[in-house]
């Protein structure tokens, strides 16, 4: 239900995974709406949708009408943020939430985990959103690195269709039934290979370094959200045929010692994370049970002895859509009208 | 066809998707057989297989008919090798190359990949097949390490249905099909969880240690295989929803500076090897092109600043049923037949 207190909100990208993620996320969080603005392309343009809170009649974005929020989050392309961010928060416009890439290097634009760093917003009403993979995998790599202190960090990612939108699940859904009905073999459009029964090591562009840029986000933005510039990550990113969670092997070498208790310990009074970690009972994070959740699941904790004393590895999954994107968002805005913040951001 | 002055040849489990693959490799790469021998259950005994080198009535095992032959190769369980392995080789007995983890480890039997280590098997009868993943990996970790010097290795595996076998494999298409078409859950039988669109990271039991055997035999059969037993490897062993080719993600340390330069050559002019390494071609091993080849691919060969000069990351691709076994086990035969090693041990 719409609430007369509470906050004009916008989505740019409604109709897109993310956007319709977002909707879900003020309902479920209970986020108080006084209006939903839902801007897409003009082709959605009129259409009316059904939300949690009431119909919205779908409108093509405009500057004007976008301004005459309180909230704004834009799910779309990074070519989208790059020209309408500032201008949207220009004056009296509304704190804008950009789930793109386009912001969050930045060094003014402050780059957003709620549970970790949502103090960096202050004063700001432009706020990146991490990438998906980066996201997740600090859920755990935060707590451990308060208590432990993390040196290095090895991550392997399993990245699911969803990280290529809705028509990246679809491209999946229809060329797996194809593939298992017919024989015929997959095609692809979406993905740079046809994804059923395949994985591609390749997300994003390649980089000069040989890295993606998707394996390079998660190095610059571990190091931004964490405050640790130099701290030495690397990343293998890669797409697997699974629909919206996303998987993560990841080693890490500690400052402190580290055994598999304390770390579990650590993990499990963690904020946003579920630990996940009963071995003989099959029990550990999976796409199947981590989807639809808003904590990321941490399992398979166990002490790597190849960093002697200092090493674990840990397997994390969390819901793309979810934490790698709309609810983190959403928990942003959330956490910006609590801490009062939003105050302070809109009267600066 | 069958040759008058080729071997008798012995495979039991032949009516299993690595069984299988081995009559195909036996043709494929020449391997003279004078009589070919194909011992399955009791179920399967009388029916007639068309093999490429003719037709084969399938037998029962016995223990006196398998004993008539040069070579006998074993694509059966731990336990059935356990009990037989060596009473096959006593005396006059065939060479035996066993497919299961019955006897990776004992010190007396080689493990072998023929391009690393053939010379191990002089004077012995049983030789040990590796685990697939360690197979597959370790054909790019040995020329890197004799060139470099492995100090420290860190694996995440993105292995397929292939793993568990013809079952596997059936149940992996079979409850696709039924998701992608019923919208009906999936189910498992021989997998721990469902596998369509899911990860599952766990595969063989789980350790003291809280590492899974899969995991553990990565570890142990490359220090062997290598002659390196303090050699610094973990992995993270997981089951992702493809059918036959095995995917791993490694990161290395070595005691030698390297370069991406320096890795690509070596692993360029490397036995079993093909570099599969265009980023800007969209050009990287996958499941959807190492499938069905006796090569494994390797490629996103970069240099990892992890760890300084001495890092790189690449990712590694193979048919788990090819190099991960049948392959890999005919190479060994031929190369016994070819070295004049299997006349020694014989006559031993």
């Amino acid at each position: 239900m719409f609430s007369p207190t509470g906050k004009k909100v916008g989505i740019v990208g409604a109709t897109g995974a993310v956007g319709e993620e977002i909707v879900g996320c003020l309902e479920k969080r209970g986020f108080a709406v006084s209006e939903l603005k839902l801007f897409a392309s003009a082709r959605s343009a009129g259409k009316v949708k059904e939300t949690p809170m009431g119909e919205v009649t779908i409108q093509e974005f405009s500057l004007e009408s976008a301004r005459d929020c309180d909230f704004v989050f834009l799910a779309v392309g990074g070519d989208f943020a790059k020209e309408y961010a500032e201008k949207l928060t220009e004056g009296s416009g509304p704190i804008v939430i950009d789930n793109s890439s386009a912001w969050r290097m930045d060094p003014d634009v402050p780059l957003v985990v709620p549970e970790i760093n949502l103090e960096a917003c202050k004063g700001k009403k432009l706020i990146a959103n991490p990438n998906c993979t980066t996201a997740i995998a600090i859920m755990a790599l935060y707590p451990l690195h308060k208590e432990f202190g993390v040196k290095k960090c090895i991550v392997s990612t399993y990245q699911a269709a969803s990280g290529a939108g809705a028509p990246g699940m679809n491209e999946l859904l229809d060329e797996t039934k194809k593939y298992v009905t017919t024989g015929e073999m997959p095609a692809n459009k979406i993905f740079a290979h046809p994804l059923p029964l395949n994985v591609i090591p390749h997300i994003d562009v390649f980089q000069e370094n040989l890295y993606t840029k998707e394996e390079m986000k998660v190095t610059w933005e571990t190091r931004k959200i964490l405050d640790v510039p130099d701290m030495a990550v690397s990343c293998t990113s890669v797409r697997i045929p699974t629909m919206r969670a996303h998987s993560e092997a990841v080693t890490i070498e500690t400052e402190k010692p580290i055994t598999t208790e304390s770390a579990r310990k650590v993990l499990e009074a963690a904020a946003g994370v579920t630990l996940v970690d009963d071995p003989e009972a099959s029990k550990y994070p999976m796409p199947l049970t981590a989807t639809g959740k808003y904590d990321v699941e941490v399992g398979r904790v166990r002490a790597n002895d190849v960093f002697g004393e200092h090493g674990l590895d840990f397997f994390v999954c969390g819901d793309q859509l979810l934490r790698g994107a709309a609810l983190n968002a959403v928990l942003i805005a959330e956490g910006l009208v609590a801490s009062g913040v939003e105050a302070d951001a809109v009267a600066a």
